[in-house]
């Protein structure tokens, strides 16, 4: 596709990719976090603490800003970025996966999507000509393809014909599509758990081509393990020299062995929704912080963070906010965490480029002590689902 | 009372004064209005964000925080300022307030009060002496004396027999107090509406000498009108050196009419409180966000603002946080009145110092256009009362 949109490799370590990504918006180091906007603001954060916290790209929710406040709506306000105040690169979801979460409130056909707006019951339809259109409206740096967000679990002749559907869809993505320098269309990998489906898929996309290939209907139930074995058998089959993007996923964890096996791009609710819920992550792994044993703890969070929660406040003040209802503590912990996955991913760029990352990754897993982030928040992460919206 | 904590007039305009406090903290220019942190924070603003919206010094609850996370944690945590990452002034609320807003959970007698928390009804009392001690274990820049809020109506019997009490309590509180370098000791006026009483109480506690004068038991009830008419019976009495603190008020008209009469320090929950229920103080009056006229509307919030919901964000994304229940909403629109009502201060500040007093509040009056945002804040003041707590 024409684009002045750029994806450069600036260093790998087996698989596992250091890169840059140029956008019409700016320049985004990979590995990179993309927080959560589902509703075109980041939950409990303000555009400036977003820069602060180091985040380059953000991700937004077509479907939700579709029916609220409306895709027309932000067009004529001077878009998305304006809307926000967020002049940096941003992606949206193309809705698909949000409208298949609705159950009952929809019906899906060759032609689209027909659904009823979970927010008054009215009638709407997604197709995916209309789906790139709302993302053209919002302004999106990079648009996805409309896809279908493959249940789980699922039987191979329903992975497959879920899977084809999607392939076809994202033909008529691609054609509806406008391009423009520096914006994007990625496509979506589904397949669900199949090898040969997920090559299958990877390969129909690479026919048609995109500026970037993501990897969907992951982190869906199939559990950590499951998911490395189908990134395996899935990224080889991606063109080499386009970013990657696994959605939706997830902890730290996830995030360090997606990396590894060389996934570019990531977005996940986990670090909002947890800094929502009193929960921190750190070096030293998943604090709750609503927890008595941290009432009266002079210490900070995570004495190796350099976010305000860690530099200004005690653990003990922190949980005094979570105790009393107090908004701050969201705030707080949402910026810590936001900067945590930031951090993340920025030492794992160094670790790539510096060709250290297997001692880097082992050194991580160690300070996480072996919890599984994903336990101690009680639920596998989900892509930014209807379900985030309060 | 040995301290140095003290009070200069820069300038005056008739009963109006432009003052500076200097205190163990810091210095505070008056007329200043103190942001409510209730709990240890000021709801939906950090550290960072009070001191760019021009706070320089902050209210606390020592009854909320007696209650939870006790005062003796707080002092074991290196005080209220390292606690809240609030090194500026702070002055406490003694808590007479909160505890006489309980009603039926309380008994008062000569010695005090016995109450059971609101949080979890465990039994605990407060008397003079006591709330001085857990004023001093916060570390408090100024402390307040325990004084009984007299309930509106009263009659003139009630009102003595209560203004009395707290006048003894008053008393008690002072021989309490430790007087330290920079810290104060303020005294209460009670005497209900009638203005015989407010003289006699002003006189009581001019007699004992205390660092600053507050006004209690105002903005309970009695209306705009009979408040300012209390002001000009009350402020007269009162030593023309020392500092003047309208407690638990008000609107921005309230604090304009009190400034005029002299009045030097204020604090209120209005700001904070509209600011997450989608109300905004402008130079134009009150605007509810939440109004279908804002949804498609491109222009700032008040134009003449420089906070940053106003120099960042339109009406039209204001309306949407708060159509999506989205907590940046309330973050934005607390920080935009906390702004507002600082600039407020400010002004008056330079009016005043300039000679110009009169005509600033005529122009501020008629951009209000006679709308009392009393009035379309559906209550009148409340001083940060048990309520407040989420």
């Amino acid at each position: 596709m024409q684009s002045s949109f750029h994806f450069a490799l600036a260093a790998g370590h087996g698989p596992a990719r250091a890169g840059l990504l140029q956008t019409a918006h700016g320049a985004i180091q990979t590995p990179a976090f993309m927080p959560v906007g589902t509703q075109g603001t980041v939950k409990a954060m303000t555009a400036d603490a977003l820069r602060a916290a180091g985040a380059e790209i953000i991700l937004a929710n077509a479907y939700h800003l579709m029916l609220r406040p409306g895709a027309e709506r932000i067009a004529a306000l001077g878009g998305l970025h304006r809307f926000m105040d967020w002049p940096g690169p941003i992606l949206t979801d193309s809705g698909g996966f949000q409208v298949l979460s609705l159950g009952g409130l929809r019906t899906i056909s060759e032609e689209g999507v027909v659904f009823r707006s979970h927010i008054d019951g009215t009638r709407h339809s997604l197709t995916p000509e209309h789906a790139v259109r709302v993302q053209h409206l919002l302004d999106a740096t990079v648009s996805m393809v409309l896809d279908e967000c493959t249940a789980f679990p699922a039987t191979p002749e329903a992975a497959c014909r879920s899977m084809e559907l999607s392939m076809r869809w994202a033909a008529r993505s691609r054609a509806a599509y406008q391009p423009r320098p520096g914006y994007a269309l990625f496509g979506i990998v589904q397949g669900s758990v199949y090898p040969d489906l997920r090559r299958k898929s990877a390969a129909s996309l690479t026919t048609l081509g995109f500026d970037g290939y993501a990897i969907g209907g992951l982190a869906v139930g199939e559990g950590h393990a499951r998911m490395l074995a189908i990134l395996d058998a899935t990224l080889p089959a991606l063109p080499p020299g386009s970013p990657r993007y696994l959605m939706g996923v997830g902890t730290p964890l996830d995030i360090l062995e997606a990396v590894c096996r060389g996934v570019d791009l990531f977005d996940c609710v986990i670090p909002t929704r947890a800094g929502r819920t009193a929960r921190a992550f750190t070096s030293q792994g998943v604090f709750n912080l609503r927890n008595a044993r941290f009432a009266a703890d002079p210490r900070p969070l995570d004495p190796a963070c350099a976010c305000p929660a860690c530099r200004r406040h005690s653990r003990a003040y922190l949980h005094h906010l979570f105790k009393s209802g107090e908004m701050l503590g969201a705030m707080l912990l949402t910026w810590h965490n936001l900067h945590y996955y930031q951090q993340l991913c920025r030492s794992l760029r160094a670790a790539i480029v510096a060709g250290q990352l297997p001692a880097h990754a082992a050194a991580l897993r160690a300070g996480w002590r072996a919890v599984d982030p994903a336990a101690e928040l009680g639920r596998q992460p989900q892509r930014g689902d209807v379900k985030d919206a309060p």
